[in-house]
């Protein structure tokens, strides 16, 4: 049944999303505070070993999108249709706020030592310019990699999950200062559902900014990647 | 002989603990302090690439369960007889508390960095239903990791040891801080024999939650991977 | 076209740079500070996952150097014509301009915590001597890893981009106390423009250290890896 | 050239033993201090990808054991002759020892952070027999994922030296706090002849507790993984 890919996508991004956003709400990474949590370099891998284990997991099913930015890229790319496109992110955004609402019980029934309860993007007074580069350059970077690993002649076959998982490792150590880290749509509208305020008014730019980079990532990989 | 694969669960189950629960013990993590001990990051990785380890050493011989929990979803699927599921579980029980021992034994011949002497799993006054949900949800990724990824159609191949190990250093990413994490009963038996008093009486959660988390993923896989 | 190859060295060494630097940038890795940046280590896995990310992703078009002292390593060994080192070189170092560009922009339009705003290479007073020794033998050894890994005989196969990404990782796990760790010439270019001063006028070590280096893989693999 | 091997052997083993203890000599992991070097959980990635990043460059030439306790284990197992297995321990002594020299000759041209000059291996006072234990026990399941993973019918295949690799940083994080890890006499060898003191005197330990671990490795495989 073709549901079944649906679903796989549904609950890819809620792995993402609640394992990704988890370790943020129990990291304790807060400055000057050395906690039981795992810090900002744990909360990079969270994120990208959530992906290793559903790129391996539902890889087979679904190609393990979870993520409406790389179903854009794929879909410009003209490898999968405009109606599975459109489906697959609806589930993707149904499976994000899945996630964040086992995030929301787990919060609410015990303690929790990290600076947010609901590992939601944002940005600081004065530096939207700099969150809005860093989401379009890094969901370029991440989408890249996920096009030319997945391109069926020039691609990295089963090294492909590996690669793209830890490529979204890299793009979170070095965005989770900035940001938090989005390069998802998915990912950014679930949390901010649940957290409210800054969250949901600066939404617009973790839709728009990781949106834009893919498109880029299209265009460039269809000039490197061509075999003509 | 047939008698090899539940040895081999029992050194791996072994490893498993000793390992897992040895870098928590050494691993120096207590809120404040910085020390000789990797923090829980490092235990993290502590418990994960022991599976990477054994999967890759003991997967031809036994599978590499080293987990009841997923053992009970791998019987649930159809994909091994009872009587073997009964005398694994066993196996890895014994494997646990050798394990434990031998930690014990360490601990009783020199220092130790860590807040823990055992690494048992245990959760705060007033947040049993945290560490309930907690439990019961990660034991279900990463066991649906397990089948998925160890799927004869639509899994990972030689990429499933990795897959499933970094799944695991996933999970204590984000369960450290609320219940140490077990998500396998057998990692919780050993140390709370050796620790007792709230490890002890705390011991059913560990063992009832992560079966209902393994039973879900059986269910979950059965629909997403089936192909039907 | 053959374009494209060089098109993707300009790519990856601009990924590299960005990502690598990036993280140095926002690390806030300051001795005595805990903060939002991922610290050393995560520095270290900045730079070689970024080698992950781009040897699977652009590795089927130009073999992903993305660093002129692998070329000239490659070239010695008698693997690529003396003109394609040469435009590997220059697009390389064009990718680092562009990297260093970016990070460039996302420093001045908001705050970074780290200790540098370039993640430029340097060395202390009277630590020449030091620095010209680790750049020459870590060189050496990451170059090592590429002739060998990537040998067509007794080589790693589609394992040689993971392991050369972690062999950069190793390389700054050691290297970056010192010098910061380059053991790219390209790497070091970028930075250097935008830093001046004493990036500037140090910026030669970087540059003759990692050749010297690189000559020495190709002789060492000459002996051990031939078949005669 | 049958000498080939042997080469690979000593560049593969001062490769170890340089970038392994050379993390440690650079990574300040003061009890108390952050500095900029990348604390514990580092210097066991140190020792476990530097294992990774030989097994792929030199495992075709000589299969990388860098290591005594492995080839006494690879020995036992009937897999190399008698003749081989004592020059490849030589060839390993004297990589370990020029390893000890490369470093020594950095710490001799500038400044380093970490609470040790040289790497060595050492216990406190009344803890030998936790050291003794500790290098038996990880040097066993060290050694017994080489067996395992190598393993012509049941082994892991080209993934065995990342299997092999990750290991090793596993029983890093756990074994620092206690010895600083060797599970190798060629790496306690060469660090413990340029610190002197009780380097040299506890310097038995690593030899003979390594050497025990191994022969137990062999008979457990050789129960556990024959096909009788």
């Amino acid at each position: 049944m073709l549901m079944k890919k649906y679903i796989a996508e549904m609950v890819g991004t809620m792995v993402l999303v609640l394992m990704g956003c988890g370790s943020a709400v129990f990291a304790g990474s807060a400055a000057g505070v050395v906690s039981a949590g795992v810090g900002t370099l744990g909360v990079a891998f969270a994120f990208g070993l959530s992906v290793v284990a559903m790129a391996y997991t539902i890889g087979g099913i679904s190609g393990c999108h979870i993520n409406p930015a790389i179903t854009l890229g794929v879909f410009m790319s003209g490898r999968m249709s405009g109606k599975d496109a459109a489906l697959y992110m609806i589930f993707q955004v149904i499976g994000a706020i899945i996630g964040s609402a086992i995030l929301f019980a787990l919060v609410s029934t015990g303690g929790h030592d990290g600076p947010t309860a609901t590992g939601s993007n944002g940005f600081g007074d004065g530096e939207m310019l700099q969150a809005f580069i860093a989401e379009v350059v890094f969901t370029f970077i991440f989408v890249l990699v996920v096009l030319g690993t997945t391109d069926s002649k020039k691609g990295a076959g089963n090294f492909a999950g590996l690669a793209i998982g830890l490529s979204l490792v890299l793009v979170h150590i070095v965005c989770i200062p900035i940001t938090g880290t989005s390069v998802n749509p998915a990912r950014s509208i679930g949390p901010a559902l649940f957290e409210g305020g800054a969250a949901l008014s600066q939404l617009w730019l973790f839709i728009v900014a990781p949106f834009i980079g893919a498109v880029g990532s299209a265009i460039v990989w269809k000039i490197i990647g061509s075999n003509k």
